[in-house]
């Protein structure tokens, strides 16, 4: 009582808890949380810098939990360390509206900083947060006001290890000399299939060295003194990011499943549990902690300190560069630029006033040299495309690892890397990252896509060449089915622009979103640019409206269409109202902007009534059912692309005025 | 005139093509053909078992360009060596119906081998190529037989490396002791964003040391003796992959632009094609080889005397081994056993017999016991999921490194790189794979499963865990827009079974599928079996069928259903029918084998009149639009799932018989 509490037994604390949780749930797993118990207890008692009090604290150390299916670790943290995270919620674990969901999912408790369980991204949004804050540092930091000073700490099993997004995320960082990130490698040996040995037998810490990192091998991850000096020893080192690589046992402290895989992802069973307790000394009762433990792990007087020290430093720099400060605080809280509004729509007025026939891409280029100046914040970058994507605008100094300072990054040819270190550096806050590739090559990042969706981050995806109107590069590289899915993945807002005013119209809308990403898709090829009069214009920002009309009232036929087919609608029904044919056009270059309008809107644009319907576009036709019903007509793909000058393609497959044309007369 | 052609001469001949077939094309990538020249002159003259005569010997080394976008490089090899690949199609490099795609498309042309341009799959395609020849090689050779003995060759560039999927394929080549697989890394040190220092400092020597390779460091790619060297003391190791680590110089030979990024993808220009044409020496004007290099590099006398070598040898072995030959010959081509649809019948009847209640999942493996004794092509593996994909049926053996005569790989938590390595097992032939992954993480190998389709590769995807119904995991692990997506991709087939049934009949459907892969999707929790008289039961088969109706002739609604939800709709139409409404419940495991259906049979399953109609998923709504038209009801997902009990959440979510029988009522 009079002693303090040893570290094993404050670890056990969370092995305690992990493993009476997920018994009470019958479902999780207990594996992870009691094998990285003691190296957790190191770093958040002995290093993690954080205030429970205050989770958004802009200069805390970010804590990622990559392999997120050992939730239960960081719940038990959360609860200890005192954040609001309460018995109750561990008692939940996995229940409905709990905060302590099977894995971590941002939003649901303070105090997680990222959605983790789908394996690898983790890391590699850690790795984004540690790019965040070299650039944060760089761009605000003045010589003796380090006021972004943070590091990022990861943990992440054999199959973060295996994934691929490990390779990319690890190599990245290693080039940026990511020196403030700390992973830990949790080489327990064991993975669902059983001993990792048969299908896992890389040389990790000459993997990791071969990628720049400066690697720790062998550490005892349950030796709290080991844990204590390699990571000592990984702060020392802020050139490169470090591996601290931890021998542990999965299922630390059960004697009949520990360091097998029985441990990894089922509850021990009551026996079990029974006797764990015995073999840890674990004397207290089902979420039971006793009071000498619940305070040698309760952080909040330590945060409070740990805060307090900083917020002195900042005022210091606010007195000393208070524009800067302000600039800061305004970046890290999300907010845009007060004139952003007006530049944005001032810039839109131009395009259409301009009317200049370009592709969509090189218009948004064009919208970038616009917006970019006026958004210190925007970070920019691709894999290996930026010539292709257009991702590269005046404004842009690529950073590198000894000077952080620019806005652009080189991400290399690894689109999943890319996209989830773009939502780590969404979760940090003070960027907004937009990232190229082509769209096909979507796929490649395709959950990264879903987890900026899941955690609502302002993620910008940026995607050219986006259909057979790329040409050439053939059927490999031409979407047919992603920009469907894309509009089906759930709080993603997507977007085809027609011109250079829905492209304008659909960045603003980027930039503003501040509760899930974005994607912009874009063309290879030049797109005229439409006429709208103010009212039309005005209507834009909606996602769909009535770009043109053949004649009064309601109307015969209505084409919709989006992006580079816009103006086959335009021709087929201009063709179409020279017969006489009260025809209207739809431009719809996002559906999930047009369907979050008033029902009044949508309906004074799609008509229930007018089932003469036909959509056009050069993607998968089976999406736009949706619109057209059964009585409508689809002009589109529905098989694979080719290789061939676009020109050729569009009319090889029959995606053209006439066929749209063709389409109105059968239906109407 | 009178010596032989010097091997500079003839890997110019590789340069002119290239260069004069992008110029002639104005689109295309010089820069690698160019800059690997040398080396495939060496392999491809020197080493490379092949017959151009015979593109399907089935003892032929296998060739992959990684680095698709060089496609000239092959085209020209193929060309030179003897293929048919005419003067003419290099002409029409990248034009419509042309079998020289700006990618190398698999079918296309003889002798490609695989589809290739997404970046670093065809690596992993050429993995799966020599876990095949490995797994073949042990089956069938006998001691003084050797007649399946094969090396598979990858080229791959920096894109290749860079990408995620390198990590998982070369890994997994490591651990599984692939020596007959040999890879040149072309290390040009420049991507389309420029010189690669910048994004990508790997030592990749070390990177694949770890991975246990062995790796033959700084080879110059210029220097033939270097390049001979190098694959004679790569062949001698037939323990490990080698990678052959070449410097080369990107778009070698053009004065002004080699060694830089311009040369990487666009056409020289015809001043600089003139400048190369001088600086390499090569006087022959466009697309003229002269007779001596051709003769050189024509490779039908060889061809043929290696096919007929091993054709005597194959000769000897089926004198020895007749029933081994036979069957090894039928497996090559493809073939089924002769019973296979006699044994599936029996085992469909059987389960409708049994009326078994079990997960999908579980339902799966069953079949896999039933129909695995009988099939010993069926190749198993789960990206480390066996137990939950239910994978591993009776008869499974893993393979290892030191005996590869197992039909089961543990490919490691790899989604991407078992997928497509999947692809390359295919590819090669004499086997079938199968591999599992949780449905989600489908996404991780989204483009692989594209690149099957694309490739007409029969792929079987298990996917299972497939809706909100897997519980407790979150909505991180569950599906809601990946069912859609799958379906929305050309030539995938697509199957959610409701039952052992339909489960069997599935796996019946995907494993006789000849020309394209086929999607599994199973539950995680169980389902009852339906009832069916023998003519519905004939009926599964066809994708949708008229499961029940509660009453006679035309009803007044139709359901549609499909997998877990089956259930649901049964429910909802019963409930309604003892209310006396005519109500048809349709049953849709396959849309895609639906709609391969006659029109008159689809109009007998949903007659075009009755459009109050209802479909319920635990997927995204937005799909079945495409069947319930503008006056239907979708009862489904619209948002992301939830961490609880399934039962939790299909009360939390609405999707419920009660839910069905409302919407039903609300469109009759």
């Amino acid at each position: 009582m009079s002693s303090a509490p040893a570290a094993r037994d404050l670890a056990n604390a969370i092995r305690a808890l992990s493993m009476d949780a997920v018994q009470k749930a019958k479902s999780g797993h207990p594996g992870a949380p009691m094998g990285m118990a003691d190296i957790a207890e190191v770093l958040w008692r002995g290093f993690l810098k954080h205030n429970p009090a205050n989770p958004h604290w802009v200069d805390r150390d970010r804590f990622v939990l990559s392999n997120g299916h050992g939730s239960m670790l960081l719940y038990s943290l959360l609860h200890l360390t005192g954040y609001g995270v309460s018995l109750d919620d561990l008692k939940n674990f996995r229940q409905l509206g709990s905060p302590t969901a099977g894995h971590p999912e941002f939003g649901d408790a303070p105090g997680i900083e990222t959605t983790t369980g789908p394996l690898g991204q983790g890391f590699a949004n850690a790795v984004g947060m540690a790019i965040a804050e070299k650039m944060m540092a760089a761009q605000f930091n003045r010589d003796g006001h380090a006021i972004v000073d943070h590091n990022t700490y990861c943990f992440m099993g054999d199959g973060c290890m295996m994934e691929g997004i490990s390779h990319e995320a690890a190599s990245l960082a290693g080039t940026l000399g990511l020196g403030k990130l700390v992973a830990f490698y949790d080489d327990n040996g064991i993975s669902i299939d059983g001993e990792v040995e048969g299908w896992f037998t890389d040389d990790t810490v000459e993997r990791f060295r071969a990628y720049g990192w400066h690697v720790i091998p062998n550490v005892d991850g349950h030796s709290a003194q080991e844990v204590k000096l390699a990571i000592e020893n990984a702060r020392k080192n802020t050139d490169q990011p470090t591996l601290i690589c931890c021998k542990t046992i999965i299922g630390f402290g059960s004697p009949n499943k520990q360091g097998k895989e029985e441990s990894h992802g089922a509850a021990l069973g009551d026996d079990e549990v029974a006797l764990t307790r015995e073999a840890l000394g674990w004397k207290h009762g089902p979420f039971e902690i006793p009071d000498e433990i619940r305070n040698a792990w309760d952080a909040h007087d330590a945060g409070a300190e740990k805060e307090a020290a900083w917020q002195q430093r900042f005022d210091a720099y606010r007195a000393e560069f208070p524009e800067l400060a302000d600039e800061f605080l305004r970046r890290m809280r999300g907010e845009l630029p007060a004139d952003f509004d007006q530049r944005a729509d001032a810039f839109i007025a131009e395009c259409q006033q301009a009317k200049e026939k370009v592709a969509s891409r090189k218009a948004s280029q064009n919208t970038l040299d616009a917006f970019g100046p006026g958004l210190p914040e925007l970070t920019g970058g691709s894999a290996d495309l930026g010539g292709s994507n257009n991702t590269v605008w005046k404004g842009c100094t690529s950073i590198s690892a000894d000077d952080a300072s620019g806005n652009y990054i080189h991400y290399g040819v690894r689109e999943f890397g890319m996209t989830a270190a773009m939502n780590g550096i969404c979760l940090h806050g003070g960027l907004r990252p937009y990232g190229g590739t082509f769209l096909t090559f979507m796929e490649y990042a395709r959950n990264a896509v879903r987890m900026a969706a899941l955690m609502h981050q302002p993620n910008i995806l940026v995607y050219t060449h986006d259909s057979i109107g790329l040409g050439e590069d053939g059927p490999t590289h031409q979407p047919i089915e992603q920009i469907a899915n894309l509009r089906m993945t759930p709080n993603l807002s997507t977007w085809r622009p027609c011109d250079t005013v829905e492209t304008a119209v659909a960045w603003k809308h980027a930039v503003k979103r501040d509760d899930g990403p974005t994607a912009l898709i874009f063309s290879r090829q030049g797109l005229p640019c439409m006429d709208r009069d103010d009212a039309v214009l005005a209507n834009v920002a909606k996602g769909g409206y009535t770009l043109l009309q053949t004649g009064d009232g309601q109307p015969e036929a209505i084409i919709i269409a989006t992006g580079s087919e816009v103006e086959l609608a335009v021709q087929a029904a201009e063709a179409l109202g020279a017969a006489g044919k009260n025809v209207r056009v739809v431009s719809m270059p996002s559906v999930d902007a047009f369907l979050s309008q008033s029902s009044d809107y949508q309906e004074a644009v799609l008509p229930a009534a007018v089932r003469a319907r036909v959509a056009v576009e050069a993607g998968i036709t089976d999406y736009w059912y949706r619109f057209t019903g059964l009585d409508g007509k689809i002009v589109g793909m529905t098989g694979f692309g080719a290789s061939a000058p676009a020109g050729d393609l569009y009319k090889h497959f029959n995606i053209t005025a006439e066929a749209v044309q063709a389409a109105v007369e059968s239906v109407i």
